[in-house]
């Protein structure tokens, strides 16, 4: 069968789905459930969500959590993140609260023009360009009249068009570089259709348009954010050397591009978070930011810190193009419901409090890394994950947390000690040692009556002894298994695996022996005869014949007879 | 009201919300509701995903969609989706089809290693660094043992921990630059965690560890894409003609940074779709392909195109470290359902079908924009999304995508032609115009019974004849309107807004006034002839004082009369 398939844009979502389950699906109806547990009940909300792209089929769910006590401009803000890695809304909430008594966050706007262009191609004399495009500039903007009416009502608009010559970089390249102020829009379609009219009033048989575009490097369209304080009031053991070693680490981020780029990831957890929570699109967030890193020929941190007169300083500059009106800031419920958390803020008081969160993301990572390491709060999480993975109970959280709070967290040895907590609590019988042996034999007469079979319990000692008997070369051996069989069945021996009731190894009557012995004692004696020729026996043999597992050594006989012993016992309830 | 807030996150999750409500929204009720609704109905579901991250209130939710039709390698793939952005899954699905019968994506690994680094200071000699580094670097290894036990049994680990100088940068600063092979998992936990214990092995006295932390730089982690054909393969109008300005595009990217920024957001648009799905970590991935992108010191494209010998060549290389176990890839239950919709791919192939998704989104991009222009596609979804926040019917979204055909979509555009639409369609009564009158007039009788109010018939008539000798002079004006409220009340009668049934001027009693003439024919007769008057009333005069409305001039008059004509033949179902 053939996956390819024509026309699907056009099928229903139910179509969609049944061919996509129907063809790239095992189990289809569960793989349906899935997808719909996730639908809203309410058909109008799930509408408005699956018309936001095309061939949706369910909704995504990205965590959406809050982060109180962000002191920005001495103004109380609740920061909405939406994010799916653990610990950033936790390390925000703490940082917020941290600066929130040592000042808060002081946070100013540098810039907020944005930049687009026509790319262009043009073989003529490079005069005759310049003077067209000078006669010809009144017309350009006059070109976007209808587009940039409304945007002008709002103090927006097309701030400057210049002609820009890049044929030393590309044969015959030309720009048409234009720079725009798009108030409280992120501005692309304004910006996009704006290019497109003055590229189409620009053109000409000798000027050849390859592309009218606005431009996601926005380099004039920057805010800063700081936070700033005695150092003592740092707080901690060494507040001196806290801001030391932080200082350091900020000055590696600065000269070293490996440790840049993870530096400015953390930045980026903050303010990714806040730009998903508001509607805003955070591929364009990301490409300027990280451009603007590398501007200066070295990808840098974003980030900066000083120490100066007793003062531990730390601040960012972050180029950041957003919007608080138009795209999906007025569609989507929760982004609407983020921006109202936030006040109803224009573009340029969103800047800010992205920039704080961003800065304050930076701080909590480098405050982990310069003193406990990152993994201590990162293991912390990784943890309870594995552990929801695993849908543990809260007792068993409670114990595994206990249990690795000084040890490594990998997902193996988690696992293991939750395979552990699960596996029945065994009391295996060491029958070596008489006396644990006798103590628990004692309550056996005669009658008593097995949990399960059929033996009654003196039937049950002696055939304990039967099988020391047997591991002892003191039965002769009418059976045979195979080296395959023996094979595959010893490394039960080795397992925490019981044997199950029922098992019976073939060489035994379906119906309890006769009585060898004339009571319980008797037998009982008999069977630390045999306990003590088991021992000796094996100081000259190195192997006996088993029924079931074939050819076992001193160590695989003990295993054998403690899963032996702890089975019977079970059966009389003496474990 | 102080709104910081100690404890919180010790809070319940309603607690939180109902702390949220009360201090940063308006309407409280409302506001939870919204939150809730968008909660899951299944508890232990809900729980999952709350516990994904901290202070959690509820579920963002990203469109989950599917874009099918990709070869990749000669196998068939449906790509998963999570994006808000629309125009990217159509964009991805269009591309994927086109290529399908264009040889489809070849994809290959160039390199699958990560980076570590501990970061230390030391002041002392040189030399004495070095040798302690080699005598050491065995129990550097062995220090991750336990760490790496699992790791290596899966064909990763470390694979060499360098010593590098980095004095010259940064006065004593030097790193142990560790490389890993993760396999399947993304592996920041493993790297962490090996690095902390090497560091742990390796600090001494007179080395002062910053930080261990792994590198989201990873220009050795890279996988490359193409898709190539013949030119005349291409399709369209002019192949030729469209290879070549799609190559010019691709050349701008490569050497002008404020595309290539834009360039490689395209690609991200498509990349991040898949990262989302799969439960990867986006803040990553952005940091690694823009650093990648500025590596050679000058920002540039991630992707490039050739034409040589009549074949057209486009292909990305981008760096990309991600798992397909591990972190949320096992938690999210979408996350798991995208990997089994790819078949269950290992990190390697999962990093082959990203990257065909980043290249088939910049392909569309590409496309797009050398042709058509890109607002083209854009201002469609755009027009969609505001029918979709006005809550447009079917019908109003046919006549409103239907009327922007050809036209540029601006917000304010859009909604004026949605207000339009909406407009109750009123026919407004020409009072001047004597046969439009008589035409509805003829039907009213002594004894015709009003829709609204107490007058009959006549008695409205008569009302209609006494408004227009008020505005004629003959009525003395025994009631005044300030100029202040004439001001504020005027506007209303350039708008279409009707009178609203119930209005009544001060000077009008409560109940209708006794009927003046004997029948309604003679009161139609008076109407009209106040209809003469008031037109040569007004040759002379300037204005006349309106109860209501204050001084009106003729314009006035005449928009006063058309609604109040207008309110009264609705009385009687005569429009």
């Amino acid at each position: 069968m053939s996956k390819l398939i024509s026309g699907f844009s056009k099928l229903t979502k139910d179509e969609k789905i049944t061919w996509l389950t129907e063809n790239y699906f095992h189990n289809q109806s569960e793989t349906k459930a899935i997808i719909k547990q996730y639908w809203n009940d309410n058909k109008d909300l799930q509408q408005l969500h699956d018309d936001f792209i095309e061939n949706t089929i369910s909704n995504f769910y990205m965590p959406f959590g809050i982060a109180p006590n962000f002191v920005i401009n001495n103004r109380t803000y609740v920061i909405p993140m939406v994010v799916e890695e653990s610990s950033v809304v936790a390390a925000a909430s703490l940082v917020g609260k941290f600066w929130s008594t040592r000042g808060g966050f002081k946070t100013m706007v540098i810039g907020t023009t944005k930049i687009g262009q026509v790319h262009f191609m043009y073989a003529g004399d490079k005069t005759e360009i310049e003077t067209y495009f000078n006669k010809n500039k009144t017309e350009l903007f006059a070109a976007t009249a209808s587009i940039t009416k409304n945007m002008e009502k709002r103090g927006g608009g097309i701030l400057d068009i210049k002609l820009v010559d890049k044929t030393d970089k590309l044969e015959n390249y030309y720009q048409l570089h234009v720079t725009f102020e798009t108030k409280d829009s992120m501005g692309a379609n304004f910006i996009n259709s704006c290019l497109e009219a003055i590229a189409k009033k620009f053109e000409k048989d000798d000027i050849e348009i390859v592309m009218s575009i606005l431009s996601n490097y926005v380099p004039e369209c920057v805010v800063r954010a700081e936070v700033s304080c005695k150092i003592e009031e740092l707080g901690g053991e060494n507040p001196q050397k806290f801001a030391e070693k932080f200082y350091q680490a900020v000055k590696i981020a600065e000269i070293e591009p490996y440790r840049a780029v993870t530096h400015n990831k953390g930045i980026m957890n903050g303010v990714d978070a806040v730009v998903l929570a508001t509607g805003n699109d955070f591929r364009a967030v990301e490409a300027g930011a990280h451009a603007y890193a590398s501007r200066s020929g070295q990808y840098s941190s974003l980030s900066h810190c000083s120490i100066d007169d007793g003062v531990f300083k730390f601040w960012i500059e972050i180029p950041l193009a957003l919007g608080t009106v138009g795209g999906l800031t007025g569609l989507h419920p929760l982004a609407k419901l983020s921006l109202e958390m936030l006040q109803k803020p224009s573009a340029r008081t969103l800047m800010q409090v992205m920039a704080a969160a961003g800065l304050a993301q930076n701080f909590a990572a480098l405050r982990a890394l310069t003193t406990k390491g990152i993994q201590h709060g990162h293991m912390k999480m990784h943890l309870q994950n594995i552990l929801n993975q695993f849908n543990a109970t809260e007792e068993e959280k409670e114990i595994v947390t206990a249990f690795f709070d000084k040890k490594t967290v990998t997902h193996s040895a988690v696992v293991e000690k939750i395979d552990a907590l699960r596996k029945p609590n065994i009391n295996w019988i060491d029958f070596l040692d008489k006396n644990l042996v006798s103590s628990k034999l004692y309550k056996i007469d005669k009658n008593s009556k097995p949990i399960f079979g059929k033996m009654n319990g003196q039937q049950m000692i002696e055939h304990l002894s039967f099988l020391l008997q047997i591991s002892n070369g003191k039965v002769a051996a009418d059976y045979y298994v195979s080296d395959e069989k023996s094979a595959r069945r010893k490394p039960f021996l080795n397992t925490e695996g019981e044997l199950q009731v029922g098992f019976k190894a073939p060489l035994l009557s379906e119906e309890p022996n006769d009585l060898k012995f004339n009571s319980v004692g008797e037998a009982i004696n008999d069977l630390f005869i045999q306990i003590d020729n088991f021992k000796t026996h094996f100081e000259t043999a190195n192997a006996e014949n088993h029924p079931f597992f074939g050819e076992l050594d001193y160590a695989y006989w003990q295993k054998f007879h403690v899963k032996h012993f702890t089975h019977h016992f079970k059966q009389f309830g003496l474990v």
